[in-house]
């Protein structure tokens, strides 16, 4: 999908709204637990009921490699629901890869080709050859992590390099490497008042923002300092959506708590477009 | 396994190789393609005619990712063969996972519980409570990113934050963490000069050291810059031993070349017993 495309769907849905789908068999309604596949009958559940609400989907592989084969099976399954009913939907692995880079490349191909996912969340530490190979695919997207939502982002994220916080070297060491436009980049909505100093480096890129809602993030913010002219942010909420619920109407409280985001945010968007 | 086990290994086997099972289906003999499961084959072969010379083996799971759900449960098998067959050989997951507190908890439940690795591999770069869930597993071991052996290491790890390196920022900082004694670190052979430093400030942890061989590092060097009082090194090869013969006898050529590793690192052990 070209962010083109994407933004396209953003102004059409009134949604610049991601869906967690971190399942925790914990968590899901008792009944699925009787499904031959509960993690995919959970997420087609949500999916279902969602898909008119979100421009993006977004698994963490955590969630699936946790069971194993049986896991890995599940989010084959959903991306490939996803795909196949919904194919304007973005979609995110966030699976926080990086590796070096012969290595990178098969997790690239793994996510972003064989999987067909979208998107792939990659962690910069180990610098520009480990992310590379994942910005090589066409109207695929590279998701750098640069400031993350959790405590540890302030252990490293937030030092200071060269006079510069480490997170805005990634900013901006990032935007040199090669196919460098097909980079987003993973920041905070706990760490909103940090967005303005983050658009002076990369006003163009698009931002995949967690911690809204269960983190504690404010939507109003993360959209005062962190929209651009191409909306440029995608706001992702996972329990708080997928888990409203953990009785038979599970599907239908996600989809409530999904379009009281959605409502939100397209009151930020008609904000945006008269201003 | 425990710290000292593994160190009780290493002095009976007179080594401290650790082989890194990376398969890739292009690069394996062809004969084996024919197998059900073509990647469990290749590291079944590769580890009955090295265990007497290796103490540990690491598979990288971006090469099982790569391979979908097939590859997922070679790795299964592989991991399952070597705690059935080979217990007191010591086993990485090579994942490089990191992600928030609940998500790090679950990739340490797959790699550490579930799939019993002895040790995984961890990114730093989201901090203490990314890190911390790994720590919590008794007698299992976290293998932090440090200084790793690509060029892309010098896009961030070795540039200066607050007056140090920041890859010395990640072993200073990570000592502070909560059951930091079940930590070891990834330095990269490639910059054995800068193991001396290391040991300044970890003077105790085991290091696992890729780089040596395909990459180009040097074992002297990283012998006489990091081995500790414990010995407190793994030192990894990957290509240079799985892909030693792309012939029927692969597994013998993978055989010598550990061979002639292992004999090197008994010289090293040698001369490190008299001083």
């Amino acid at each position: 999908m070209t962010t083109n495309q994407l933004v396209q769907e953003i102004k059409k849905k009134k949604s610049f709204l991601c869906i967690g789908l971190d399942v925790d068999l914990n968590k899901i309604p008792e009944h699925l637990l009787q499904e031959e596949d509960p993690i995919f009958a959970f997420n087609k559940a949500i999916i279902d009921a969602t898909h008119h609400l979100c421009v993006a989907y977004k698994p963490n592989t955590a969630f699936y490699e946790a069971y194993g084969l049986k896991g890995w099976k599940s989010l084959e399954r959903t991306i490939h629901y996803l795909n196949k009913n919904h194919p304007k939907i973005f979609t995110i692995a966030d699976a926080k890869r990086g590796d070096i880079g012969n290595t990178s490349t098969m997790y690239a191909k793994a996510f972003l080709e064989d999987l067909a996912f979208d998107s792939v969340t990659v962690a910069p530490y180990m610098g520009k050859d480990s992310v590379e190979p994942f910005l090589t695919f066409k109207d695929k997207h590279t998701i750098l992590l640069a400031l993350t939502s959790n405590q540890g982002a302030f252990d490293f994220q937030t030092k200071t390099i060269d006079g510069k916080e480490l997170y805005k070297q990634v900013l901006e060491i990032s935007k040199t490497w090669e196919n460098s436009k097909n980079l987003m980049y993973v920041v905070g909505a706990t760490k909103a008042e940090f967005l303005a100093d983050i658009r002076q480096i990369i006003p163009e890129s698009f931002l995949l923002v967690p911690g809204v809602g269960a983190q504690g993030g404010n939507l109003q913010e993360v959209c005062k300092y962190g929209m651009n002219s191409q909306i440029g942010l995608l706001i992702n909420s996972s329990r708080g959506i997928i888990y409203a619920s953990k009785e038979k109407d599970f599907a239908e409280a996600a989809a409530i708590k999904a379009e009281e985001l959605q409502k939100q945010m397209a009151v930020e968007l008609d904000c945006h477009s008269k201003s």
